[in-house]
């Protein structure tokens, strides 16, 4: 697995008032009425609001154990390699939470949990740019 | 406040453990025996492995509640940088749970927790490198 990180989602349970708290930091992003999240380009990657209980569900986790809001992902080529990652995290005794497969954004993803509880997305995100330097552009 | 995200720290109780399923993963780093924080040079930006329990307290947040074990950081070119970003993050609503102060390791840093209770940390780190693009290298 690359050492490096494309995305932190912030799990939110009110996403106006959060995204206007980051708003108000001065932080810009193309989010538009009615999206139910937002993707902030932060440098080489990606900050991401999202509903809190969304989240707990697409990680596999429970909110109030040892998860506390937050899931990392790492963008990926393709879905060859979600699976190849997956299979090395799974190896080095991640607990899986989500097998790879097809998402409801239209790639393709898996969550492995590391043994501390903390969910990692490994994810192809056909959306999104990779770069060369393993750093993901909104598009 | 910068788009940037500097560090994320993971929260583990058992480091060795931690630090070993990154390991399997193929991350490396400069850890060594004896040091209690395990930092990975993560592209543009740092991964670490400290003690939940100490990162709580770093971060001025209790455990259990709606925290999780996950601390953001930004890094800055300065004290003063610190405090006019702390400063910015509370006229947007953060709550203070660390004003800006000299820090053990010998920094400069402050900490504030978003309206959904996700901790930042803004710190100034001498020891180590932020590039012009807002990417931060352990030295």
């Amino acid at each position: 697995m690359d050492q490096r990180l494309s995305l932190v989602t912030l799990g939110v349970r009110d996403l106006d008032r959060a995204r206007r708290f980051y708003d108000a930091l001065g932080w810009t992003t193309g989010w538009q009425e009615g999206e139910d999240v937002v993707f902030f380009q932060a440098a080489g990657m990606i900050v991401a609001l999202w509903g809190r209980d969304q989240l707990a569900a697409d990680s596999g986790v429970r909110d109030g154990a040892d998860w506390g809001g937050i899931t990392l992902a790492q963008n990926v080529g393709s879905s060859e390699e979600v699976d190849r990652v997956m299979g090395e995290a799974e190896r080095a005794g991640a607990r899986i939470t989500r097998p790879g497969a097809e998402t409801f954004w239209g790639g393709y993803a898996g969550v492995f949990v590391d043994p501390e509880g903390h969910p990692w997305e490994v994810a192809h995100n056909p959306h999104w740019t990779l770069e060369e330097d393993g750093s993901v552009r909104l598009s």
